[in-house]
């Protein structure tokens, strides 16, 4: 098969690797329809992470079944399926609760473990039964949906668990801090969530539109003089909800200046450079502050739903579209920020 | 009257001061019956805090009514009543919600505001009607219940928000790091609260001991080799709900290392010398971190039940007990830790 594989900083290629096969009895095939390139894909592809040459790439996908092992019961060859971005036991004490990041099973698709990437044209899933999704054959019918789909293998469920996590409910006002694909996303889901004010903290004024469009009240520019201090004066006090979708130190910074008294923030970026935060701010006002790492497995029946019926639709954060041949532009497209995120046509459905 | 006031370094004297008188509408003046040392008057008596010659002392006390402003009408003279460590208006969005301790008119005895402390004879009471606490008459009765009604100021309110934050309730393991008087009032909270198993940790046997008698099913020496180890060895992978009594860096290095995967930490001690916790690990496994001071006034009327009930009785955090006279003799004893907290008799109920 075709896949996209790792070589040296900014050198990833499409090459000919060889076909998965079922090696246990509860794995599945997956024949890929749509794979992402995502934001934390640039860490190895910018030399920040380090990675062998050889390894495959891609933990973003959507695709067909194409084959199960003996033990699985809960998806069939010809079942349009989501994997999210991490797979999972499914039978755990974390995988009950709905925790499934921290399943002492968890996997990666692509990099060091050894698996089958996203970004290629068929993958072996472990746990078959537990990872995948499979898609109602309505929704799975409409091509239109399938940019949507694609979302809600990573982006779309680490905005909705950072949204969530960070308390966006009725009544609450919710700020969002990067106008990247997850704030985005973390946008759509502060409103599915009903959030009465929604203010979305960035500066590209293109990408803050479509946080208009997923449903901002306000939109504030983050390289304005004293942004942080604006929000805290628009919000009469800050905002009960803090999405920090950078991770940085100077946007933690932000959130924990423009979380209001008994708030929380959710952190759902990586937090490679935060080395502190403001520990008598927490303190003094009672502020909560969470990681992390999303476990979009849990999130997908639910945003499933949603997206069929139409009430979520974050397509728009893909901004480029490119065959799998091209994966190496599309990195490079987002490397150069000339690309929002982007989505590859793999396969039919 | 006579009151505790600061002069310098480990120099606090009993003095006579100007009787309070009612100044708003809204006072109430207070009788001392009782007044507690905390821990965190040893901050201004060993000179960390900068403290001023003449500032009044003391955040803890019940007492008797003794008169009130035109416009109080919750309490009456010769109510038995229990004011919290801090004071506030009751009329705020903050205070609405509970968090008593970021209203905008939040105000502290003693110290920089000017205000009368509860080391003293009387306390003027600002906005008495949202502050004050009217205990029972047949509980107000039994002096064998005083201690326990002092604990309520404080350090039982603050072990109580440490539980209840970090999500102390039935099935959940929790894990109370210090040993002092505000610990062990967590872990009394948490036997309240249902939990299933609850670790002291802390490092003088006789405060473990009195950790056992509070409701703690497991105590562990922080200062043993691996005791961190051995706490997430004993639980299978960590606790669930983490109180952290002590404000640290090594202490909460402690937390972030035995709380569990999607756990939670609630800091109750003022940070002053937290400097950093560990991103990574709160990301990677979705623990939250939490601060902080307690808003005592909300917890008073259920603790107060449960103190009339016989569900509690932290009264053993004082170890020792003298008149207010010798109140500079308990903060000798508190400084060289020769008492866990004090408790001063000061009037008669």
């Amino acid at each position: 098969m075709r896949a996209t594989v790792f070589h040296a900083t900014r050198d990833v290629r499409v090459e000919t690797v060889p076909d998965p096969a079922i090696l246990a009895p509860t794995d599945a095939i997956v024949r890929v329809v749509n794979a992402a390139i995502c934001g934390s894909d640039l860490w190895f592809y910018r030399g920040i992470n380090e990675w062998q040459p050889g390894w495959r790439t891609g933990h973003e996908y959507t695709g067909v079944v194409e084959a199960v092992g003996a033990e699985v019961t809960g998806v069939k060859p010809g079942d349009f399926v989501i994997a999210p971005f991490s797979f999972s036991d499914g039978s755990c004490e974390f995988c009950d609760e709905g925790l499934f990041t921290s399943c002492p099973h968890l996997g990666f698709w692509g990099g060091s473990g050894g698996n089958d990437g996203g970004q290629g044209e068929f993958v072996r899933v472990p746990y078959a039964d537990a990872v995948l999704v499979v898609v109602p054959a309505d929704v799975a019918a409409q091509p239109e949906k399938r940019a949507a789909l694609l979302a809600l293998t990573d982006v779309m469920g680490t905005g909705y668990h950072g949204a969530l996590s960070a308390g966006a409910a009725p009544g609450r006002i919710v700020a969002v801090i990067g106008d990247g694909a997850v704030g985005l996303c973390a946008v759509q889901s502060a409103k599915l969530l009903g959030a009465q004010r929604i203010i979305a903290i960035g500066h590209h004024a293109g990408r803050l539109q479509i946080a208009r469009d997923f449903g901002a009240t306000d939109v504030v520019d983050s390289a304005a003089p004293d942004a942080a201090a604006s929000v805290v004066e628009l919000t009469k006090g800050g905002a009960h909800s803090v999405v920090e979708a950078v991770g940085n130190q100077d946007t933690m910074d932000f959130a924990t200046t423009i979380v209001r008294s008994g708030g929380k923030i959710c952190f759902v970026g990586v937090p490679a450079t935060i080395k502190t935060i403001d520990f008598t701010r927490l303190f003094m006002d009672n502020v909560s502050v969470r990681g992390g790492i999303a476990p979009v497995r849990g999130y997908i029946p639910r945003l499933l739903d949603d997206l069929a019926a139409n009430r979520i639709d974050p397509a728009a954060v893909f901004s480029l579209r490119l065959p799998l041949a091209q994966s190496p532009e599309g990195y490079a497209a987002m490397d150069e920020r000339r690309a929002i995120k982007v989505i590859l046509d793999v396969g039919t459905a």
